[in-house]
């Protein structure tokens, strides 16, 4: 049986280029930070790098910060907010857990942003809760993701971060699910800080980057070595970086992935009475989250995986856990949310994919509605 | 002109086993939280590699908590003891710079462990403070590393423990450098917590490990998704932990490095007028740190690399700093640390890497000390 993978927004099969550039630095023995021939090269791979991935993010590529994922990288954009003085963080409804769990860990009082029924952050709210700010809460800090990794919605972070910019705010983009599939330039977004994941856009697990502005200072989290400019201690990921930058680099050499296939699926499924989730926002055009009532999204996803097909119930991260999607809760869709799976694709899916996963969930679906009609034995 | 590279304390060359395994994974897509065909597939990959990392440094799998790298280890170890009520911290004289920079990060008050002109922990002082804690001071907690990374020296850490034991307190091992040269088994060394590093037996940079006996209570310091159970936050760096665990698999099936190469180096260069470090204590075999008077580690590190052998000036974390080695001045050995530099081989060292070694160290002191003599021009 061929198997389809259609979960890239949990993660990306790696682009041949990042194995390619993978395999060739790990032949490269080299620390960085020594002084003789194979450091130096092994320097040099680093800073190439590090100029890809600020193409990718936008800033000098001094501001460019590479952590161990996408995790760390957000985790060091609100810890260095709450350290320089942020007391209380609006964050919003649907970020993913790494930012809502840092900022409740951080110690500073935490702020839900809410979102309107189709996912996007209510900017309205926002301004509003900007203009009454209690100056005792310090600097604002305002953490509103570029794309929900869910349900695909693309946030209003331009405009965001002019009203953050006016109450003299710090802008935290999460551009994890967003960067190499839309436009993800800190400065062109106005963001004083934003954090993307190699692993998302077909680079290696266990890499990710921050880049921050000059509104934004970054303090050390992880302390030792004077890697990183003194930012972020740690023999870094040669390798690691190296595959980032290569899938970072084909990534943005490549047209917008082609909504047309996705859109063609969300008919077919919706003519089968499912709900296409956040079908009136701008979505990633790779991303499809649809809810079936009736049809919990474990059943789904397993009769689907049974059949080949490689698809998700909310975020993986939060696979296992018996509670609905927070997303889909804060989108006022709780009724949907235990039925909804997500379906994404990425570079290496086909329209052929789409299309047959759409024949692989019409024939689950009309085995479900068999058996539940059928009397008991 | 042929390279012979003699830093492995700095990173190791990846071992072919390693990057076979890295390779291998990487064309495998899949997340481990994900349920599906490709994610249960993931979640098997970093589980088998647990099992060998935890035969690499014992305890249960179950105890293995994987990590960005050592210094992530290091500092999960030491602020999980800060959470969990140490508030007085005693880091040996001679622990990596992550071990005590996040010391002094931690909150908690820090107290250098000192060690004796031969570069060992002085355990008659250990006792004689721990006998003299004062309770205000919260469960101690004591730094010690299995084996130095410039001098090679090996701390008694068995016996450490046991003092550490009588006092209720908590030991953690950095046993970064001590990783597949001598046995790092955490419950028979009596260590609370041992941390290691891939990249410096032959993984990849960025990933490291760190274990946990009962009596260490870990706490999160990396929020967000459940991963390690719950103890480390971020999607598994998958192909990373595959090759560490290969790495661990093909240190752990050699024999113990034979210190007579170096060994035979070393009566070389002291025949030149070099000092070797810590000659009397029980050292690494794979390395070699020697002091020449007059000859700057710098210099001696510069010609080395024109000649095509990579060595170091002291821990590469450190090199571009001007002030001396902290390790060897703990030791009393300021007046040697200028000029004192670290030859550390390894799994792809031969013997006749160290004689050439030997014979151009003593080619370009030779050729030093006849520039020295000769008149100004």
């Amino acid at each position: 049986m061929s198997q389809v993978y259609l979960d890239y927004n949990a993660t990306a099969p790696v682009r041949p280029e990042a194995i390619e550039a993978m395999t060739r630095v790990l032949g490269q023995v080299g620390n960085p930070s020594s002084i003789h021939a194979a450091g130096r090269a092994a320097r040099a791979v680093v800073e190439a790098a590090r100029n890809d991935i600020a193409a990718l993010i936008g800033g000098p590529a001094s501001t460019v910060i590479f952590t161990g994922g996408g995790t760390e990288a957000n985790a060091l954009a609100v810890d260095s907010a709450v350290a320089t003085g942020s007391r209380r963080l609006l964050i919003s409804a649907i970020e993913h857990d790494c930012v809502i769990e840092t900022a409740k860990a951080s110690g500073a009082a935490v702020e839900i942003l809410p979102v309107t029924p189709d996912g996007v952050a209510d900017l309205d709210w926002l301004k509003a809760r900007l203009a009454a700010w209690d100056a005792a809460d310090g600097r604002p800090f305002v953490a509103l993701m570029l794309a929900n990794n869910e349900t695909g919605v693309i946030q209003p972070v331009l405009a965001a971060s002019e009203i953050v910019r006016a109450a003299e705010g710090w802008l935290h983009v999460d551009a994890v699910q967003a960067a190499g599939k839309i436009m993800t330039d800190s400065r062109a977004l106005g963001a004083d800080t934003l954090a993307v994941s190699a692993h998302k856009l077909g680079g290696p697990q266990g890499v990710g980057a921050l880049t921050f502005g000059p509104r934004a200072t970054m303090v050390r989290t992880q302390h030792g070595g004077g890697q990183e400019r003194g930012r972020r201690a740690g023999t870094e990921n040669v390798a690691g970086v190296a595959a980032f930058a290569a899938a970072a680099r084909a990534a943005l050499s490549e047209p917008q992935i082609d909504p047309e296939p996705r859109d063609a699926v969300a008919e077919r499924l919706k003519a089968a009475g499912a709900v296409v989730i956040a079908e009136g926002a701008p979505r990633l055009t790779n991303t499809l989250c649809v809810s079936t009532p009736g049809w919990s999204s474990d059943l789904q996803v397993m009769a689907l995986d049974l059949a080949g097909f490689m698809v998700s119930a909310g975020s993986a991260c939060s696979s296992g856990k018996v509670k609905a999607s927070p997303v889909l809760a804060a989108m006022q869709l709780d009724d949907l949310a235990g039925s909804a799976i997500r379906v994404s694709g990425g570079w290496g899916t086909t329209p052929a994919d789409w299309a047959a996963f759409a024949d692989a969930w019409i024939a689950a679906h009309t085995s479900f509605v068999a058996r539940r009609r059928a009397p008991a034995a």
